[in-house]
């Protein structure tokens, strides 16, 4: 994978502000970021001077993969074979080693101390992350002079790179192959499990190999008919209901390609629509088409809420949008900026990536909503997930 | 669901006996162990004395699922709608709340320090997990004695109750239409992701709603061919790569049933097999049964290592056996204990859980596993996941 020089750039500057003379990264999601590789199970370590090369640890059988990313001081520890003895024996003295090579020792060392939500790894059922355990580790290599990066690297996840929003253009992509089989799938008779899995087959099926992606996988979520998302309840359980003429189905989808997500979500009508449905997914619709409309840097977050927002209470529908109108997102499913919220004001910026996404629940009626996700660019906005919203044919 | 008395006696045993007043737990997989409730998102804390009823703090959207459940003193935080606020508010006041009412300031507070490994929520693309954020939340609410006591919640884990014990025959239930969707599947034409997702699939319209099952989710991954699993490397990609008449594919399989994990393997033939590959599964499948043959209580973890691996050796074939033979699971895909592994030496007692995993990788050939999940019993062995071992029909 080409150098993301822009990226390494970026870091080290802000490494060099805040006086931090080495970032510790465990987590798959800022490995990706600062590598290129994506750590399959999460379990890989990334020593990254403000002003030398970095150094990878991985496990043995992630060495192949871990050499398709762009560091190229990669370092190995054995894992889960017959004669590996304890990994983390093997991975402190690499620690020390690496402290030591790049005269790191009793340095000022960044960690990832407060993430308190993670993007899952490409083996999602068991994530590896950071503890005590791994706190003690850097300690012994490093010292005791650990300063908590969390909010330094969450602010250069902030401004995607060009070649970062190059990424997410792919996971999109990818992630509307799952919307058109969502539209397919939505047909009377076919339960809310089998649409979600239908949607998770069709990006794994057509997201792997798709440009050179290796891994493409999707949790979908498919609500539908009265009894649903009646209170606002994200991710609600798919169930064994069939969709029925005239039901809505709402689609909450998370995606990720190679460490970069996507989070979008789709509403649509099994058969024939009911005129006043229409009319109240038209509302959704145009509150985001508004909020589109206003997203250009300089613009405050809630601001464009603000211009969703207003859309609905127009329509008489206020008190059913009871969420945000956005998120960032990127390196993970959620991130905490921007906030499209009436009462967050960040200031938009170009390469600033979020979703948009109104919606009103109605209790004994349901829900809708729509959400794509975008980036501010210098001219304005790009939609990245563009799609049909089309509550039927 | 009916209250697992056994597993709260165990419990407050364990702390009496570790004089530990209270643990405070937030990691999914220990809550559903100790409330019978499996937070979707995570986002969830318990906390539990020694000697009082414990008070669950959940989130608003999942106050319903929580009630189902068998913790009776319920608290929620509002999370994702316009109004929440900061949930970190909520619950720290909530915490504080707790410490106060049951009498914990100042105690000796167990907490889930060290766990590097977790099980995925429900919400897996996702995770929620306990950084320095929720300690100093702990810290604030219960002051300064806080223990970690991973070790603990470990070995209370290592012994699976009766109820529990029935959760994971009905998880393994479930993980065995997955296989079935495996066998069905693995023909000539069809590509390893193709394979995978069907196996998902299977899993996830299967088991929902199967013995009132809200969520069965699965992760396969599927490698065929000789460049496949020649190494061993767990949880290699699946690829677009086509089965051919004759190549044989091996599925890792993790599945999860409201909270308990199942982690199966087989490997399948395309086809006809070919009397050398039958051979050597021939090995894989007597390896497997010698080792189930001397499980039970009383014996060590290495016995029956030993058993598994001299049958391989016996046919030469011993040197391309490259891994342990078994790892604890149960309420993860992978817990630390029983290790079934030349070095480890645990004495099997009635109530543990293992995979049995003989397996042999050739550089060149290919990768052949058979696993299996067991719980030891007073009379030695049940097999959870009892399904055909056939290589082909």
């Amino acid at each position: 994978m080409a150098k993301d020089l822009e990226r390494i750039k970026r870091t080290r500057k802000a490494l060099h502000q805040q006086q931090i003379d080495a970032l510790v990264c465990r987590l798959p999601e800022n490995i990706v970021m600062l590598t290129g590789y994506w750590p399959m199970n999460g379990f890989a370590f990334l020593v990254f001077p403000v002003d030398k090369e970095p150094i990878l640890i991985a496990p043995v059988p992630e060495e192949e993969l871990a050499r398709e990313g762009w560091v190229e001081d990669l370092r190995t520890f054995k894992w889960g074979l017959v004669d590996s003895g304890d990994p983390y024996v093997s991975i402190a003295s690499l620690l020390k080693q690496a402290a030591v090579e790049l005269g790191l020792v009793g340095k000022r060392i960044g960690y990832e101390g407060s993430f308190e939500f993670i993007a899952a790894p490409y083996v999602g059922a068991e994530p590896s992350v950071f503890s005590q355990a791994s706190l003690a580790m850097f300690q012994n290599a490093f010292g005791e002079n650990l300063s908590d990066a969390t909010s330094l690297i969450h602010k250069l996840r902030l401004y995607k790179t060009p070649a970062e929003a190059e990424r997410l253009r792919t996971a999109n992509d990818i992630a509307r192959i799952g919307l058109q089989a969502f539209f397919e799938n939505v047909v009377p008779g076919n339960s809310e499990i089998q649409i979600a899995a239908a949607v998770e087959t069709a990006i794994m099926q057509g997201g792997t190999g798709y440009k050179g992606v290796k891994v493409a996988r999707a949790w979908a979520s498919v609500m539908s008919g009265p009894r649903g998302v009646a209170a606002y309840k994200p991710h609600l359980l798919s169930t064994q209901r069939r969709m029925e003429e005239g039901d809505f189905a709402l689609l909450e989808l998370a995606a990720v390609v190679d460490g970069w997500w996507s989070d979008l979500t789709r509403t649509r009508v099994a058969g024939h629509a009911r005129p006043e449905d229409c009319e109240k997914w038209k509302a959704v619709v145009d509150a985001q088409s508004a909020a589109l409309a206003v997203i250009r840097p300089g613009v405050a977050s809630n601001q464009v809420d603000r211009a969703a927002r207003e859309v609905i209470e127009q329509r008489g529908l206020g008190s059913y949008f009871i969420h945000h109108t956005g998120h960032g997102l990127g390196l993970r499913y959620h991130e905490p900026e921007p906030f499209l919220h009436p009462a967050v004001e960040t200031i938009l910026e170009a390469g600033m990536v979020s979703s948009v996404e109104p919606g009103i629940y109605i209790e004994g009626w349901g829900g809708m909503r729509c959400e794509d996700n975008i980036m501010v660019t210098e001219g304005g906005v790009e939609i990245l997930s563009e799609f049909s919203r089309q509550l039927a044919d």
